[in-house]
């Protein structure tokens, strides 16, 4: 039985990046016999525009029975955040309790990070609680309009919601370095994060050979600059994971390669992969967007649905084709387009 | 009559980086004629060892008088945070209604920066909300100890909290390159930030002669790490404009510089000046900390209290001894001691 995909370019490169990935999937296909299905979905701002609204009422219900969701970007300059995000990215996330956010980061031979020391030592993951924290809608405003108004919103961390998304780090980090960083900000944010950290030291007690360490998000953010090869998993809040991911994209070259996967570990519900990077309008339409981080979410996403091997040989591709000078998009300083990237790792993948 | 100052050198090198300060203040009033007199408070975590408090229940009102506070760094392993910080800092910062926290970003000539392409052109400034935002203490927690256990913390935005920031930040974008950048997450935290954007846009429509542009958080921690040249004045919240400062310390080459000065621009309570760094047990005693942070600091204040010749000749004697390899301290990768750099110092104020 071939596993089912929902694909969702959405908008701007988000409509590039996700035929990319779609061209890798079939060479994987070709080469691997690993057979998928795919239903496409228009869900987007312009269906937004056309519609009013960026996906049908019943898109949770559709989205249900599938293997996986793969994502491009959505978002586009005149439609608010609160419809295009809170409309269809963070419902997905939320209806089926993605709550993980898995963030590799790591600097390949040939990109060059902004920093003159971070090389290949560079390898770790962000593991960013997805579904509660700094992001809840509980709040609102008082006084509106008058010089007293003022805007409260609550921060929610539960116990099972800070204890899974620590469990998952610990044990990834077992597979790992063995080496767990969790964010915190307890010194200053008196209520939530030492809830937090009281509860990622009860999960590090379940895991002895894990090393964990414990800092505060203002020194953790100068320390992902000053020294980021030092780091293995780093667990952190929606909010904290967030900024750090961003920035240790921008750290290791490019967001345009940056990749994340919004997993429900217990396969309950589909997961989704999805870029880092938004939908550009500045670049959208030209042919010339970085592939790369939807090409390796769709190698996590070959990773979560029991094709390791396919994964890794996806990565490997990335791996050559990012070391040569002429399949490097313009972000990495190249003037390949998205094209000739995907010429280049369809042929590294046979 | 000479101006009050109440210096606070607290834990660790914030004993040695305020004795620095000192001595270059002295400096300045033999070469400028500016009269101050000191008071010096052992408050700190080895007062709290001894006398159960950080510092005397009626603190604040002897702080009261003064017109400048001078303060070293507080914290100290085995007081927990919510004992030193609590119990000194965040107090200080709320009863002096200091809603300013200015912080100066430079990257030296002589320093290196971990980034390859950051020189001279960084030259920006984070003012961070000082007193309201996401360091409420509004929250807590239910079920303690069970299974549903869950804590909230509400971040509290108000209506004159957030235009007397902004508008601070506006007013000294004017004085320099008439730029302000705001950080915001308002895609993702929907009640408090949109609130923050529309706020600061009113404010915004009071200056037309300062562009000004909206970054999300996370995308705008990338930007300092990509492109610092480009900021001239950031105004964020209080957990941001932590995260952002700290960050951008770090960019411009060491956390050992960064001098930040908690303002009441209104004038009516005293303002205090620290350095960013905190108290740095493991190299604390040994006479190799790095005073420029303190030093930066009092200058800040020298202009705060109306004395801006001295405070730009600190900043002279500051920018030729770390331009000079024999007076750089470790972390900027030179040997020189705290003495060795005060020596310079004060020579050069000579
Ligand atoms: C120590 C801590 C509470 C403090 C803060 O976050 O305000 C510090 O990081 C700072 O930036 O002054
Ligand atoms: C668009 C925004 C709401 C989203 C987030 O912060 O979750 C994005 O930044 C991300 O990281 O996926």
């Amino acid at each position: 039985m071939p596993q089912r995909i929902a694909v969702i370019p959405g908008d701007g490169i988000g409509v590039e990046v996700t035929w990319a990935a779609r061209q890798v999937l079939d060479a994987v296909t070709r080469k691997h016999g690993v057979p998928f299905t795919y239903d496409e979905y228009d869900w987007s701002c312009q269906r937004y525009a056309a519609a009013g609204e960026m996906m049908p009422a019943d898109a949770i219900e559709r989205l249900r029975p599938y293997d996986a969701i793969l994502l491009g970007a959505v978002g586009w300059p005149g439609v608010p955040d609160h419809v295009s995000l809170w409309g269809l990215l963070i419902p997905i996330r939320r209806a089926f309790r993605q709550y993980v956010n898995l963030r590799p980061i790591r600097v390949f031979e040939g990109v060059r990070s902004p920093l003159r020391d971070a090389g290949p030592e560079v390898d770790f993951v962000v593991i960013r609680e997805n579904v509660e924290g700094e992001y809840s809608e509980i709040g609102g405003r008082l006084n509106r309009g008058f010089p007293d108004e003022f805007a409260v919103q609550e921060s929610v961390f539960t116990r099972p919601g800070v204890t899974r998304i620590a469990r998952f780090a610990f044990e990834l980090a077992a597979t790992r370095r063995s080496h767990v960083t969790s964010a915190t900000k307890s010194n200053g944010i008196v209520h939530t994060l030492p809830f937090w950290d009281e509860v990622v030291a009860e999960v590090a007690g379940e895991f002895p050979g894990v090393r964990t360490q414990s800092e505060h998000i203002d020194a953790l953010a100068a320390k992902v600059v000053l020294d980021p090869g030092r780091f293995d998993v780093i667990v952190a809040s929606n909010l904290f994971g967030d900024i750090l991911s961003d920035l240790a994209a921008a750290v290791a070259g490019s967001i345009g390669i940056a990749p994340s996967a919004n997993l429900d570990p217990t396969r309950t519900h589909p997961s989704m992969f999805e870029p880092v990077h938004g939908s550009a309008p500045d670049i959208a339409g030209q042919g010339i967007a970085n592939p790369v981080g939807a090409v390796w979410s769709a190698a996590l996403m070959l990773e979560h649905l029991g094709h390791p091997a396919a994964a890794a040989d996806v990565m490997a591709a990335v791996e050559a084709t990012l070391a040569a000078p002429e399949t490097r998009t313009r972000d990495l300083g190249g003037t390949a387009d998205t094209a000739a990237v995907v010429s280049s790792l369809v042929a590294h993948l046979g």
